[in-house]
């Protein structure tokens, strides 16, 4: 049986689409015909050989949800039911070893120093087909399949719109899980792209009334769609002043700041600003940045000593977060499927990559198996 | 290659002492030759029939620890160090299977529905050997072999000290990180057993400061004991009332009461004494009901609603629970090596047996291998 | 000056309806004239002379939002604002002492044995007027007060909507935050009273994602008004077997169970089906019972230990529940506006004694002040 | 009635010693007459013009131990116990509104914007006798009174041992209490002043089992009493290179690094080695900056991000804290009745201020009534 591969042979190269063989399954291993693939902006950073790990030849892609086509021995989901051929799934794109200080003493897998993520250190989504290893977590979708007409969820018959729940909505869950939220928070969002929407989506969740959202002008779709999560103010970096966010900030405060400031730029541009809108006793944290991007400059003591302020580091996430981001788009509650605004088939990858690097897109997805 | 095991084949009759073969390893498999293997009181009770999920014939004992003597294929500890034949082991007892809900998702793997447990699934460490399956966490105890002088624990070099850290001492750990104690907090502690003590010894490494532990007159050597774990005052529940006991935690408490109770007794006739000394906006802990007991009555409104009061149920333990039990006793800072008060080669099974159910010993231990 | 109150001075009797002089303000002291008053099942209870601690005479009324008109000194509110004649406000209901240890070392002021309750242990709001106490805390409803039009929450302007968040509500979000919910969490909510429809919107709004609220034919119109907070099934208790809810519960939740059951029925015969819906690992809380009912027969071993559960009795609120409680009203997400059923003049306190009492009302408040 | 001060009239000038009247006490005041006060680091830096908010003139020192001398109206401490004249007390150093956001919302105390601290923004310790306002939170010291015996703390009837508690001891309770240790974790302390070796008195109460404290030549001596706290290994800075540091921890902690690194050291030198020590997962906790020093680089990938590291500011304390503190020292399970290593009377308070200065003393003692 032979697959369809998108293949990173050289960065800033085109990717070459080929055809080869599948492997023989192992013991344990699950072939998977992928329905969509997502194309993330940390994908970008990796084809311009911006990741120092990148390992050449690669397939990319960690986002993805497929069909199983075949399988090896037998497969659970998490709730015990068994995998079977036909069923559509999403699985934890990390997968980690069990048995570390990290999974086992501290049971945060993410930390994980053997986890293996596919598309970033192993054959991953921009492919045909994927075959996952063992020790992959699964969750069966069959609540995502059905026809039944839904007036929070119009597109629930999408596999696409599943996908960002693999990267951006599963570290979106793992940062607001690291955050002390309470019912009537006010939050900062910097950074309005797929983890910044899930950040927001999932700080609501757990119980922010209001928040404001910072973005660029090239971030405009991204600001409107924003505004259709819930109480929410926005303002683009261009076109205001750090004070101006800033009075904005403490006026809806009573002068005390954000309970919490999520920065998901990616950039340390941000940095100083999210810092200071952060409230006594709050905390600010920093998914965004997933690749190095040199120093920040910190005042200790009139930005985190005197304030009690914690800064929180985010890495990635794990199984248990990527379930939190799948029944949050599930639920309908937020506009989430709306991420997706480009479709490519499999061969116009390069397209998708380019509208994911010039902001044109919040989320582009690649549907291998055509529409 | 032959072990010996001491076989359940009927309750309430005589473990058989038998020889048979080693089954040839699977990959990942490790055979450890037991150094060390603990009689724990749920052994008794498995003994008597009284658990109704006990399969026979069964080999009892999930208390152990090894020395490697054969593997397949490779194993790392969680600290990712290579295992090596000759490397002394302690283990998780418990095997689960992390993949399912309270694996990946809830991260609570004491809960997984497939977890497989050593002496009460299958076999376990009554036996001179025990082959460990593929996906057991396994701690090396390469400190703990030290001959070195060292005054906090002088017999840093006999592993059946440890294998109470196996279950009692991993409850243990459970136990206490379910329970918010803060620095200065008086606890009380019912049912000085293994695992009362090793609560004990949590509690004050968290920060406990004073404690109360109460037991019944066979549990004599144990009330000793526990007074050289901290600042304990201990009650013979024969020979004081309740009243006086609940004086006694009031008078030390500015008639607050306790901030966390640990019921270690397995009876449900502590439960009333144990609710009513817990502090308003504390815990009440049961990690000794490891069988079916029966019913107790609980006045709801009086001594949980209008006390703010939390009962929290403990159910077994994970890797965590065994790593920090491990450390903990080989700290030193208490005398836990003084749980062992009976040893006894394995042909004596009926004798630890023995010790146990009349609470003769604190820890009885089998030494396959001999002294 | 003068003020009318509705003064409980027999048992089982109608409240007098007098005028008498106000006792001229002490330091510190805020003189409300009150815009609107809730009238809670609790007051029935005390009404009929249910809880013991009721002094006599006594005005009852512990829930209430109002005007000032009159203060001696200066106060501010929770965000430093100067409190002036005129404005809006809403307070927290309890008096705590500020220096006690559970005000000043635990910090949770709602255990606080010094706790003075306005319409529990002094005279409270079925009244034109309330005098507050100089320690009382207080929330300025200036955002409450607008006249523009707001989609979700058309009756912004009626300072009755609020009334419930001085006790119901509050103590609903001392429910929650006492709850480890999880985004994608499955809940129960035993009894749909003002309390359980404030749990229910907390626990929504804190990442449950479905739930199931069981209530009985009384509770009709509060089941529909359930159905409106989020993806709520009801059940009726006549109308439907345990099994059948048992069965619902399971279904949804892949045999697990609910993660969080929240009693809010206040009698012990729902304790035992909400405590076997819970899942292992999962809490069971019973914010509801506010006065002795009795005892409850537990399994402990099957339904706490074995299954590590947590039963979290909860005791009133504080002022950061009650702003909580402010919050998620003024914020229109749920229809908690819709709670108050029945409006009445004070002089007609015995009739909204009478719709609580026979459920009638799902919130009945007197407008002392007339509309 | 008249009292002694040391007043600080002018920036680096000799303080003056004058006798003034003492004011009639108000409703709710407690003259305390000081048997002993603190002279702290933070004291040398008022004293020397660094902290801008330094009124003038002013009494400094804000910890202290006394006798009631006389009150007006009653006082409780913290367990309603009677305060009566005669009676040793300590009191929480900071006076809080007891009504704001932070106070009664937030319950951080800690954060009161209208928190008055006692030698730091109103007059203080450096006095025969102080004057405590109404809402000053009390602690009783009679238990420490005691002439018994004691094998743990023989120290037991100088109130100079507890003037510590009041500050570095309370927010070293503060700073472990935002610290996620746990039973058999790693620490390190960078700077063993009174601050550092409360913070690994308290890590170890709550768990720690080793730590490695980090000093200067000029900490000799805190560093010898750092090694009676529990398993210690200290480091010169001076005599030591950053990497032999590092390996150290590495090779402690099978190369995964320090769970939490509390830095005390109150300058921005250290930042840098300390976040490196911190493991994935870990934190790393900043209490001894409390003057503004300036910023620091951060590398937020490699050092925040990637590790999930969480960086923790640490503002000051509240009254949990303190009585934390106190009872950490009466437990005498840690030497901290070493830290007085010098007393004065206070007439010498110049002499003090040296040997703190110059870190001859680890702490130094005024005692205003004399030996």
């Amino acid at each position: 049986m032979r697959k369809v591969i998108a293949l990173l042979t050289e960065f800033n190269a085109p990717l070459e689409i080929r055809e080869e063989e599948i492997a023989p399954l192992e013991e344990g291993e699950v072939l998977v015909e992928l329905a969509a693939s997502g194309v993330c902006g940390s994908d970008v950073h990796m084809w311009k050989g911006k990741d120092p790990r990148t390992p050449l030849p690669l397939v990319l892609g960690h986002e993805g949800v497929g069909k199983v086509t075949d399988m090896r021995g037998s497969k659970t989901d998490v709730f015990g039911n068994k995998v079977e051929g036909g069923d559509l799934i999403i699985w934890d794109r990390g997968v980690t070893c069990n048995h570390c200080y990290f999974c086992a003493v501290q049971k945060e897998p993410s930390l994980c120093p053997n986890r293996q993520v596919y598309g970033v250190v192993r054959d991953g989504c921009y492919a045909s087909h994927l075959t996952l290893l063992p020790d992959t977590k699964v969750l069966l979708l069959k609540e995502h399949l059905t026809d039944e007409p839904d007036e929070h969820l119009p597109d629930r018959t999408e596999p696409a719109i599943l996908v960002a729940a693999s990267c951006s909505g599963a570290t979106g869950a793992h940062t607001v899980e690291l955050l002390p939220i309470r019912p009537g928070d006010f939050i900062v969002v910097q950074g309005p792209g797929p983890l910044g929407l899930f950040c927001l989506a999932f700080a609501f969740a757990k119980g922010a009334s209001e928040a404001i959202v910072i973005g660029t002008r090239a971030d405009a779709t991204r600001l409107e769609l924003a505004k259709e999560f819930g109480p929410v103010r926005t303002y683009v970096v261009e076109d205001s002043s750090v004070e101006a966010r800033r009075e904005e900030v403490m006026g809806a405060t009573n002068g005390i700041g954000a309970s919490v400031v999520i920065d998901c730029t990616g950039t340390p541009a941000s940095f100083d600003e999210g810092l200071r809108l952060t409230a006594p006793g709050g905390t600010y944290s920093i998914p965004g940045i997933a690749t190095p991007v040199g120093e920040v400059s910190v005042q200790i003591y009139e930005d985190i000593a005197r304030k009690n302020v914690r800064v929180q580091g985010v890495w990635v996430s794990d199984t248990s977060h990527l379930y939190q981001a799948v029944r949050l788009v599930l639920s309908g509650r937020f506009p989430l499927h709306k991420l997706v605004t480009h479709r490519f088939p499999l061969e116009r990858v390069m397209d998708a990559l380019k509208v994911v690097d010039n902001k044109q897109a919040i989320k582009a997805v690649l549907l291998p198996g055509g529409d």
